[in-house]
């Protein structure tokens, strides 16, 4: 027979177990905390047709799509980019069935055929979590998003990070006042700011056309500081808009909604050491309209924002004519898996998925093994049996490859005394014990 | 704007989501217990290379498959339509790295384009788990298979169960002792028997070649009975090989891995009476070569077997020369769900996923809210702050629609006491009570 070399696609992220154990708590630690937050669970095909997928347009998103072709049928569809859009669809599909607000969570592998390079997967997965209303949609719910991420990098045991908070009604209202009107492409340059040089956003600010003195009022607007430095200077704009210097609504609702998401997100169990107001941020993504958010790791800050998204006046435009305004958070589980691996973030963590193997010394303790499987798996003891013939050496070897943290032997003397022998496999000792003595142990 | 009407492509399944939380207790249900018997999580991506796919050649399954097409790439490539092939690449891939016997569980997505009809899906999850050695595999591991399906069904409330096993060579054994000797198509016969009428399987007998007497042998043979009266005809045919009857060595190493087999299940804690032994049993496919199992519903036999699997030789021929026997069973999830709920079977089961909602009485408590929110998030109490404005009526309302069994309500009074009024929404009944007290009552 002809022996086909076993590989996978590149771009894929395949693990072994034990990585795969460490993905898998991670990505529990993360859904646990959808939970906690009372978030309903959502469960959309991978596949959706093109004419939902494209709702908006094409654009780059349609040259990293993954298309299907099925051989019956020239339907035109493909794997989901991200669980935003099904999400959208499927709120104006099942509008009349819903209960708003809609808290749901979704983690679920996404498709973009990126180009190829490390860190960058073309299968990754997302979790997100959205709370949609009707309507409307009042702004304690921007203050939950962040509270959620602290949550969840707290139990990752990463508590160590910023969450920088922005509003975009803020950034384009101080534009309007300055006198700069259409504002997407300047939008897209602030995103840019803390990767380029201070000569270089000046350069770009001048041949975007904006004067001296619009350029020297952005930076100086944009500017890091303390939080409360920042606030006070937000309040002196406030202030001279109040005296009579052109006041912008658009501004304003920024401001308040800003003091209500920083004190909200406080009250929610953030705390201030971890609140970063930062004038900058804006998401490139036009689809954002209020709040916005970043989150980076101390000293981790080139790894990238972990977990990111904002506010949306309208979801599902595309799909409905009812308005739905919503607010959500992405975390790219995959990527960040890789990230946290690669710093080191987590690389001595190791997931104990088995308590103990047991060992029949011979054929004969076989069916006393079986029982007591049955019997500790009837206690939730995580276990089983290794029963391939061979030496002892061979079978310890085993025990340590799976790092379960006990091997239980059965042999003759074990049988007709009723007892077990017990190996706890660090420190090496073993001693031979009751049933009821080893699940005390086991269930340490 | 154009308004596209928003819908899912035919064949998939998408839930609410009351019965999303339903699908999402079962599937927890099936993972913990393959946790419980320590099976190792495999996460393998959704797209394989069509060479891995089909390295067993098309047949079926290419006319099923869903292709899929990169602008930037003429690769072949599409979704994986089972977890089987993806392990035995896995297997072969990374058996350097693995530990065997390599207990490995998988719950993932997988794709076949059939027919649209009721009850069969185009995306459905399967749920597989396989004990994989390397040369050898002791035969204690089929009797695992059975007893995680049996603890997966009581765990579902659906201990009513009967698990059909049975033994390939036993069957090709016998055969071969009555002088039949190339039996693919007469496997298939017998996979239906309990499908046609006995006379129309008497005449497929005929067209296939078989004696008068054959035809009888093979009915008596497979014909249903008490477990002890089957094994006792067995041992007749037993008996009369070692009379010299014309030893088949087959026949005598299906029979003892099948007394092995009822035996030891057993002792893993499946009675009896849940344990069929079905000679008839075959599972046409010809990749299983020993034990083979299949289990139905107590007076839902008409769904068809719910989990099913068996013993194969080789789980990797085409991606290695190493020999890895294993032993399998795989419960389709999705087509499960469908099938339990057309049958009533988990109607009128309802999940609770949160345990309280907080209501504002005004905006002035809205602080108040917040931190008894993040209050009793720190004791893992699952809630939600309702927080949009309107009468009372809707927002209680609103507390029926998430079904929480408990509003939590803080108005002046509350906060000038520092109190909370509980209401049990069941009962209607509501008092003010101290947060330790009302923590009390949700922890319940």
């Amino acid at each position: 027979m002809t022996i086909i070399q076993p590989s996978i696609l590149p771009g894929f992220m395949e693990l072994l177990p034990a990585d795969q154990l460490l993905f898998n708590d991670i990505k529990k630690i993360i859904e646990d905390n959808f939970i906690k937050f009372a978030f309903l669970p959502l469960d959309t095909p991978a596949i959706e047709k093109d004419e939902i997928l494209f709702a908006k347009g094409g654009g780059e998103t349609s040259k990293q799509v993954f298309s299907i072709q099925k051989k019956d049928s020239s339907r035109d569809q493909s794997l989901r980019f991200d669980l935003t859009v099904p999400l959208a669809r499927y709120v104006a599909q099942y509008e009349s069935s819903l209960t708003f607000p809609f808290r749901r969570y979704q983690i679920g592998k996404v498709y973009r055929g990126e180009r190829n390079q490390k860190g960058r997967y073309r299968e990754f997965y997302q979790a997100d979590i959205d709370i949609v209303g009707r309507e409307s949609l009042a702004i304690i719910n921007d203050a939950e998003m962040p509270a959620v991420i602290y949550s969840i990098f707290k139990d990752l045991g990463l508590e160590d990070i910023k969450i920088h908070i922005n509003n975009r009604k803020l950034l384009s209202g101080f534009l309007k006042i300055i006198g700069i009107d259409n504002s997407e492409a300047l939008f897209r340059l602030i995103d840019k700011i803390k990767k380029i040089s201070t000569e270089e956003f000046f350069k770009e600010m001048k041949q975007m056309g904006l004067t001296k003195d619009q350029q020297e009022d952005l930076i100086l607007f944009i500017k890091e500081d303390d939080n409360d430095k920042i606030l006070d200077r937000l309040k002196d704009i406030e202030d001279s808009l109040h005296e009579g210097g052109g006041a912008s609504d658009l501004f304003m609702e920024g401001l308040s909604e800003l003091r209500e998401l920083y004190k909200d997100m406080h009250l929610f169990g953030v705390n201030k050491e971890h609140i970063v107001i930062d004038l900058s941020i804006s998401r490139g993504l036009d689809y954002y309209t209020g709040s916005v958010y970043e989150t980076f790791i101390d000293g981790y800050e080139s790894i990238g924002s972990v977990a990111s998204g904002g506010r949306y006046d309208d979801l599902a435009s595309n799909f409905s004519k009812q308005k739905f305004p919503g607010v959500g958070i992405s975390i790219g589980l995959t990527r960040l898996f890789y990230q946290l691996t690669e710093a080191g973030l987590i690389k001595n963590k190791r997931i104990n998925y088995i308590d103990a193997v047991i060992i029949a010394m011979s054929k004969d303790q076989q069916e006393a093994a079986i029982e007591l499987a049955a019997d500790l798996r009837k206690q939730g003891i995580k276990c089983q049996i290794y029963s391939e013939e061979g030496k002892m050496k061979k079978k310890f070897s085993y025990v340590d490859a799976l790092a379960s943290p006990y091997a239980l032997i059965l042999g003759e003397n074990e049988i007709r005394d009723k007892l077990i022998s017990v190996k706890d496999m660090k420190s090496g000792d073993q001693e031979m014990l009751s049933f009821d003595r080893v699940l005390e142990i086991l269930k340490k």
